[in-house]
């Protein structure tokens, strides 16, 4: 079973539109607070060789990337921290305020606790004072599916090109494009840390529609293996890009870059070049 | 090392005033936001015998009774799961449901994780709508301090009086209590989670005062073996009963039942029955 499997067992009990967003939802009379988790852990999420540092910042940024994804503004980070060696703290809490601090955010403590393996979990709130958060349903048939950034880098540092080693260590959020996304009239968003193929699956379940993309139009990293890349940024995960959707009349209130890969569509169908795209991506199994 | 040796690490990061209460604190227009987060895990947390459904009540609990010991009312959790084997999963998500439903808060999901042990950190979102937080510093000398219900159940059901075996798996957090005593003019408050003792040196230090208390007025639960009881409540955690600060003049405000067990004062001392008390309590070490 994987994760995305597991969080049926959770949406009957905390209700569909509780577990489907990158962030809960919280309306207040003076905004819209969005709130998101996340939990990392020395095994699985943190490559040997990133420094503690490199672990703090990485912790908060996942989170602040959840909350670009709804277009709102990080507010607040509390971070839980399990510790296998009281070595490391120092450093963790250094990466961890830095990356708030480069969005705006105030790193304000959190939990300390023992444990047998380093795991952190980094907790944000983000506020809309302006309008609705973008979630993942809204996507419509017409619309133009839009990423920033390039993708793949994450996996490729991951898998031994020392030029993509810090995109991997230390993801930059996507902040000031969430908004910006969110304020041109994007329909629906959500951030690819899984993977653009999964990611497209999630919204087009959302949203109950299909998609269809053009694996030429991927924006790639340069000088790279194209075909590790384009493997590593459909079904990778690590790049913290955001992927959105708007329509061909909102386009033009876009003003930062973004690639187009593809359009929505009726159909239901997930496809690239025109063939069914295999639902794989970054997801945790028991 | 302990937790609050190495919070000193934390503190010249992050602020003394971010670091110093059970929540973070976070202005808005329309309100004061407090947030805590508490990891928890299975060999340090959760006794064999606790059912899955307690791992998700207690795990929740622990969160809603520090946003209450800042008199806040809690809107909102979020629980992040690292599972080590996804039978328990829905089990801990109805209790943790069940204690967010209980105590007026939205469950509202959050992520899900594979971990070598069960870990779960639960992060809730409160509000104060009229007034300020309750904070650790803010005791007076002359202060009367208060605490809620009896103290010592946790330990004694940890240690094998069965009677109290409920008290340590499904605790009952303060929220009402929390609230009454800050509109009753409350000057300090913390839940004293990690036992009575270190909990009057917590607030302490944060409020420059001493203490004195007697141990025969520390409220114990009725026909357990009163030296064990005591030493549960003094020096034991689990109890999730709040400690709270309140002037003489200001009692008769309080509409609900608190025992009072000593008085604050200038000396910087810390005792019980005029020794002076032990430092002792519910650490984390390493």
């Amino acid at each position: 079973m994987d994760d995305r499997a597991l969080l049926d067992i959770i949406r009957p009990v905390c209700g569909n539109d509780t577990c489907s967003d990158d962030c809960a939802i919280l309306p207040l009379p003076c905004g819209t607070l969005v709130t998101s988790t996340d939990m990392l852990h020395e095994r699985s999420d943190f490559p040997a060789g990133m420094t503690g540092w490199q672990i703090g910042w990485m912790s908060v940024a996942v989170t602040i990337s959840d909350i670009a994804a709804m277009g709102a503004e990080p507010l607040q980070i509390v971070l839980a921290i399990g510790l296998d060696t009281e070595e490391r703290l120092a450093e963790i809490v250094l990466g961890a305020q830095a990356c708030c601090e480069a969005y705006g955010a105030v790193y304000a403590g959190g939990d300390l606790d023992a444990h047998s393996e380093l795991t952190l979990v980094s907790t944000g709130v983000g506020i809309i004072r302006d309008g609705e958060p973008v979630r993942r349903a809204g996507a419509k048939p017409g619309d133009i599916i839009c990423v920033t950034g390039t993708l793949g880098r994450a996996i490729l540092g991951l898998t031994g090109d020392s030029r993509f080693w810090k995109d991997l260590c230390e993801p930059q959020p996507r902040v000031r494009e969430g908004t910006l996304a969110r304020l041109a009239g994007a329909t629906a968003m959500m951030d690819i840390s899984d993977g653009l193929a999964i990611s497209l699956y999630d919204i087009a379940a959302e949203s109950h529609v299909g998609m269809e993309i053009s694996s030429g139009q991927i924006p790639l990293p340069p000088n790279a293996d194209m075909n590790l890349a384009l493997d590593a940024a459909l079904y990778g995960g690590g790049d913290f890009e955001l992927l959105f959707f708007i329509s061909e009349e909102n386009i033009k209130n876009l003003t930062f870059p973004v690639t187009q890969i593809g359009r929505v569509s009726k159909s239901l169908k997930i496809t690239m070049d025109g063939m069914k795209l295999p639902k794989k991506g970054y997801l945790h199994h028991w």
